[in-house]
């Protein structure tokens, strides 16, 4: 049965989705039309991947920096593919300090120019490389049919920039930050996503090649969540950067750009949701844990209350993140079904039979019912909370994994692929024109998704034809309706 | 002797200024006038500083949540001051997804506006409130004569939104985060800042009340290093912030508004730079310790590295953050003054005979010469550079404040003022009058800093007068050159 308030999956997912993200009080429209406003428990779970990320790029050897909001119109048009491709998306500053400019600015859409312009001058030998920096900032993209979390005017974001002495060495750079995203969104998101190379329709407006971690959303549909685009020498050329190299020779620097935004917030949403609300992986939850008073009487409510912040202080020491539902004049029933839809991972109920007992009574938000639920003695709380914790982590991406596997398929012709892409995605030989994509998208709405890394040795193999077009196959592609 | 390319402080200190954040690698000018690039380095510095006010704000029961960059040009409008204060200073976005938009909007240059209007939305009754917000966030405003960190077109911040149901607890609010922020600058950024009541002239443009945190730097110019504004019913009333109170009557709310910029970090420089080079305090240092490996022979090599990672390794494990300067080619000249520019507080030098004697040599960027040099033993490592960063943390906090009460003056007459704020900062009883304010900064060049909180027991004593103009006085004020 689902949660009051909310749209069952089955009758309409996008409302769904969307009672979701008000029931769980995650963000909201912003007076901008396309803009959104994120509410603490939304940014909560933002903060959690940020960090994340954040020492996964530290431990690779990246270091954070800023680099300005306003960009000279001028800088967005020196890369032919990124001004075609961002100019439809502007937001154009015309007046500042009271005047007409000048020249008009651009709030950035992404920063490859304005970080490319200052690496040119950072750049000067050899030495300098590889440079390896990454901004969290905020960007904006005239969004006309904004959704909240997936497709806003406005979003946050990390982007990382990176120059190296050779191709070799950028192309490894990509890669490794696709590893570093799969690893992210699998093991802290436990959002199994699948490592691909996308379709030169699909790539960034600039780069050689961009690659993708794609997920599976509760639909089927499928959701990017991370992308990293080898640039070449692209932007090197558009921006000058150069260095000396070891036998005194000007050289063009390889660069690389990858990004993951808020959006991901909005893949934790469609990846384990339920009809009753979110369901949260523990190690991004706000609340790991939240406890719920039980009590009739005044006497009850002393000694329920001092036993569960005897219990809340033991967590809290274990490193657990917990919330004492201590608000008044609602009922206990009001509060499970509120921490449901907030995604809690484990809801501890502590009654006066509880404190005479010295134990709780806790129930996994992943596993319905009786079978959720297990009482846990006062002293055991510390180390076992923990553990069930890492379960339910475990169980989040075991239900993703077996759900995306039972709706991966592979055709052997166009038809079958139209069968299998209204629900779930189909693996194709495909041969990666843009025409051949048009066609296919026009026909059964669904896109080229990527080419998994896993399932293509080689690129363009002798023999091999197109399952749609019959020309020459460039390899393997997931073709799937999409976010 | 100051360091080579950096001009003497008693030379310009302004020059010196920006010798330093170049030199020190901090932050260098965008493309766009006014804006600047926070290096690594100095976005290190800066996300030191936020992560010790993030603990802080989370510690007093506040929540972060982000609202969006883009404002509707109307809503700036609708306090009558704020507007006021703010129009000069807009960038305004006029043009969005290639087409004109029918209301302008603005950039944000803070977000009283925007977050007042969520506000109006999110209470309803008492139970919603208090409602305690913070936003880390960017903001744009229009600057005629920037200087990096201190002045910029675009800053990084946080600003704080608070709506209580009565008077006395958003004044509770503003004067405790004024305390948290004291209380960051004081422990963290070791600068002993001095809280006080912002004048008439000088408060927030629609606030009440703004309270602030001011910083001697190192020519006694004064530097706002935050600001507490109490909004008393403003906003409230601009925006229709309402609640139902306990006997189901609607109510105004009362609001708070507090702010930190990347400012801090301009502070950070000018309380403790000498003419070498940034001193930073090992709470915010990026690298609190370098080690420095020294040696001829590729033998000596071998093993002053090993020994070296020997160290580094045990003081990682201590929590000391710490970097090995493995960089070839450069001579431990070099590198010990390039480190002592950068501020690093502790320089460990290791050479072949420190590796036979088991022990490092230890220097103190605040203490010059031999008088700060002293060996360490490996097994004594981990234990005394954790004491020896106290040290030094206590040893800037004090020559901070020495400098300070050395400069800080009191006067009796306006004349006497007028020397001292030549070169310090002079206490006098003031009317708190526009006019007599004005007249005091084209006179004098001096602007009314703050009338600190712990010299005025109450306000506009009976017959007290005002040292300048001879009216009723209102309070006893620091007034000095600022930032």
């Amino acid at each position: 049965m689902a949660a009051q308030g909310v749209t069952p999956r089955s009758e309409d997912y996008a409302r769904w989705y969307t009672d979701v993200v008000r029931m769980a009080d995650l963000a909201e429209n912003a007076p901008v039309r396309g803009c959104m406003i994120i509410k603490p428990y939304g940014y909560e779970l933002w903060e959690h991947i940020k960090s994340a990320l954040d020492s996964r790029f530290k431990a690779t050897g990246h270091r954070n920096a800023y680099f300005p909001l306003l960009i000279p119109m001028s800088f967005i048009t020196k890369e032919a593919e990124h001004v075609e491709g961002f100019t439809p998306e502007l937001a154009v500053v015309t007046h500042g300090g009271g005047k007409e400019l000048e020249e008009p600015l651009v709030v950035r859409p992404t920063s490859e120019t304005v970080i490319g312009h200052a690496f040119a001058n950072w750049i000067q030998s050899y030495r300098d490389l590889p440079l390896l920096i990454n901004q969290w900032a905020n960007v904006v993209r005239w969004e006309l049919r904004p959704r909240l979390f997936l497709r806003t005017t406005e979003f946050l974001w990390q982007e990382g920039h990176t120059a190296h002495a050779t191709e070799e060495e950028a192309l490894e750079e990509t890669l490794r930050m696709l590893d570093v995203y799969a690893d992210t969104a699998i093991n802290e998101c436990a959002i199994p996503v699948i490592k691909g190379l996308k379709s030169q329709q699909e790539k960034f407006a600039g780069a050689v090649d961009s690659y993708s971690i794609e997920g599976m959303m509760g639909n089927t549909w499928a959701l990017q969540a991370g992308t990293s685009h080898f640039l070449g020498e692209n932007f090197a050329k558009a921006f000058d950067i150069q260095y000396l190299d070891e036998n005194n020779e000007q050289q063009l620097a390889w660069t690389t750009s990858w990004g993951v935004s808020t959006r991901m917030v909005g893949a934790v949403i469609m990846a384990h949701g339920d009809d009753k609300g979110l369901r949260l992986p523990p190690r991004l939850a706000p609340y790991q844990v939240v406890i719920t008073p039980i009590f009739k009487t005044d006497e009850d409510r002393e000694s329920v209350f001092a036993f569960a912040h005897q219990v809340a202080e033991q967590l809290t020491a274990a490193g657990v993140r917990l919330h004492v539902d201590d608000r008044e004049g609602l009922s206990p029933g009001f509060k499970f079904n509120d921490w449901e839809m907030r995604g809690v991972p484990v809801r501890l109920e502590i009654g006066p039979r509880d404190v005479e007992g010295q134990s709780v009574m806790s129930a996994r938000r992943d596993v319905a019912g009786k079978e959720g639920k297990a009482p846990i003695a006062l002293d055991a709380v510390a180390t076992r909370i923990p553990e069930l914790l890492d379960e339910i982590q475990a169980s989040l991406l075991q239900q993703a994994t077996e759900f995306r596997d039972s709706n991966l398929h592979e055709a052997s012709s166009y038809e079958e692929m139209k069968e299998q892409v209204d629900a779930g995605w189909s693996l194709i030989w495909h041969c990666g024109t843009r025409e051949c994509e048009d066609r296919i998208k026009e026909e059964t709405k669904a896109s080229s998704r990527c080419y998994p890394l896993d399932l293509n040795e080689e690129w363009s193999p002798e023999g091999k034809t197109c399952d749609v077009c019959g020309q020459q196959a460039f390899g393997r592609a997931y073709f799937s309706r999409a976010y």
